[in-house]
């Protein structure tokens, strides 16, 4: 590439201004922090969870049920609305917020993990990636130009650089090596390209579990004039102590640096907890509301099968005190028949329970760090998330 | 049966307290009529529709769209209920109000239609009929005694006595006749069997479409002291005219009765208005809801069909005006797009629209009444109704 990188603009005010309200305390205790980002569409409060809207749509939800489970920001996936509806459809239409009815923030993906995900039907080079859609069998290519024009007609708060995620399963050295040099030069073909004002243009750090390589992955993407700074390739096939090896090389590079860090693809609330723990300020994963849909339900410190035959009876609600909609007005034994009749009510009803859990969950990691408890209250924290810790689910999108 | 039907008890208040409140003109140029029925759990105003909660859900909403689309009473079946989650258990759980978290009206549907509908699956005797679960081939029986017991263990406000309407094909005039007067007879034992106070039982005339027939077995109905009149056995394979036709020779004969009439099973707002206009009060139908999950969207004088590419970049809202939750927050495009993606967004929205659509046409045809116009705006009335007239569709159950 001949073209030198976006050089920070004195005169431009970023449309996300991140301010951080509780920094990390001097004991070193733990990195996490309370913040603020605020976007062109609303008010981010950080540690920040935001449920995937994929298809522009939250699956079985409506944006009043968004509000409701207490979302203040989703993500929608780049990759889908490029080949459904399509993003000058939507861009015609009005732009993503008027498409959905969601007032509030967006941040869309680049759609490199998408693509880079499906296997034989992409060709990757150095110009970008030639795949064939899932749905149609039709061949596409995406580059960095064309992510950030699609970003761009969709309109979202905030949008991400066009990277190269290394696949989940583990990759040679030399693949990676290769993979995460080319994703940082996509960072800067991503800047070069994009130019809307009221968009938020984040970067991602690649690397995979390599100390170096994502060392020097974060060295690059910190030293770009994005908005804020994305962790990728994590929230796949690695260990817990792998992941929270690899964030501690990032964070340890970026504890200066004035910009939100958004780990992609996690998690379990305990897996957040921990990321937090280590200075993460937002997630997004599919993981709640997919796991819904199976009638797995989300309860302090474990988890309840509904298709398992002790609910049938069950007038209990699935979780007591909870306020979401399944629990304020439905029993246990209710959900449990709506799901053995396939009812559709079932899915909207678990997945308002499963992202309330996850929602409410990041708001108590906040009100801890906003009373200054949040190391004190660690193993209350851990124990009240759920379900237990296990290894990361590749479900960075569905 | 040596059994003799229960006598109208001069102590018993009925708990379905129907009052006529604007009769039918003298002028005889229609039989519609305006009037309020006083139920346990509320009132409705009639004419009135109820939407179809087969499995103690209106499918794809939850209570408060029950309320937003306008119901102020729905049904739910006893043969599902009875199979699935079971009777008992609903009454264990509080009854079919608390279970599925709707505190208005409910009537329940005796099974008998389902039964019967069965085909080869069922067997029918004087006592009874003995017939094998549509779930998983289980053997089963149900009497009018057994119908009467799962009816009161739901606890519906309105249950209905346990008949056995003609299955919709044709039916020989002799196994006509025989299923008619053992429908009667069924009426005496449903009758006998019921007990709980706080619920009203309706009596339901059969006959097919011989006008002897069915004026004999509306004068036993009739005749007994239920709180309601049923017109079953058509909105099956019948023309509108025989339809009318059959009206016509029970309403004849009612004329001076006090009761409610509730035609089942029926229909189309069209089929709803010309039933209303020959002295019906009630009607019940998953045509509306079953129709919308296919992407039919009603609208006046016409149906849009959201599959059909015209409506990809259609931002328009399918109804302009109308008040419901698809059309007062999305474009028909989206709910195009929602409806390609098979995402579940898209099956309550349009349920929502066309729940909507059919009983504000009935709040309509109420205003009409109430102001005495409803003689003179029966054509415009008929344009307004939706989709064009046609054949009923046999879709009393789901």
């Amino acid at each position: 590439m001949t073209t030198a990188p976006r050089t920070p603009n004195p005169e431009r005010t970023s449309p996300a201004q991140f301010e951080v309200l509780v920094p990390p305390p001097a004991d070193g205790s733990t990195r996490a922090r309370l913040g603020r980002l605020t976007l062109p569409h609303g008010v981010v409060e950080t540690p920040q969870f935001m449920p995937v809207g994929t298809n522009a749509t939250v699956k079985a939800l409506d944006p009043h049920d968004i509000r409701e489970v207490g979302a203040t920001i989703i993500l929608s996936n780049t990759y889908h609305l490029y080949l459904r509806p399509g993003h000058k459809r939507i861009e015609a239409l009005g732009g993503l917020h008027k498409f959905m009815a969601w007032d509030g923030p967006i941040l869309t993906d680049s759609g490199g993990f998408q693509v880079v995900s499906l296997g034989d039907l992409r060709k990757i080079d150095e110009g970008g990636v030639t795949f064939q859609s899932h749905i149609d069998g039709s061949y596409h290519r995406f580059t960095p130009e064309l992510s950030m024009e699609v970003q761009e007609s969709l309109g979202a708060d905030i949008a991400v650089h066009f990277d190269q995620p290394v696949p989940p399963a583990s990759t040679a050295a030399s693949a990676l090596a290769e993979s995460t040099a080319r994703s940082d030069r996509w960072a800067l073909r991503s800047l070069q390209a994009h130019s809307r004002p009221d968009q938020a243009l984040f970067g991602i750090i690649q690397g995979g579990r390599d100390p170096e390589l994502r060392a020097e992955s974060t060295r690059v993407i910190a030293g770009l004039p994005f908005d804020g700074i994305c962790i990728g390739g994590l929230a796949g096939d690695e260990t817990p102590t792998q992941r929270e090896d690899t964030l501690d090389v990032v964070v340890n590079l970026l504890e200066s640096d004035p910009r939100p860090r958004y780990l992609m693809g996690l998690g379990t609330p305990v897996d957040l907890l921990e990321a937090v723990h280590r200075g993460v300020d937002m997630f997004d994963c599919v993981l709640p509301a997919r796991v819904a849909r199976t009638g797995q339900l989300w309860v302090p410190g474990g988890r309840l099968n509904l298709r398992n035959a002790r609910f049938v009876d069950d007038p209990r609600p699935v979780q007591e005190g909870c306020r979401c909609l399944l629990c304020t007005n439905f029993s246990r034994a209710y959900l449990a028949h709506l799901f053995r009749a396939e009812e559709l009510l079932a899915y909207r009803l678990a997945t308002c329970h499963n992202l309330t859990f996850t929602l409410d969950f990041m708001a108590e990691i906040r009100s801890a760090l906003r009373t200054g408890t949040f190391t004190a209250r660690l193993p209350e924290l851990r124990s009240a998330a759920s379900p237990s810790r296990s290894r990361a689910l590749a479900v960075q999108s569905e």
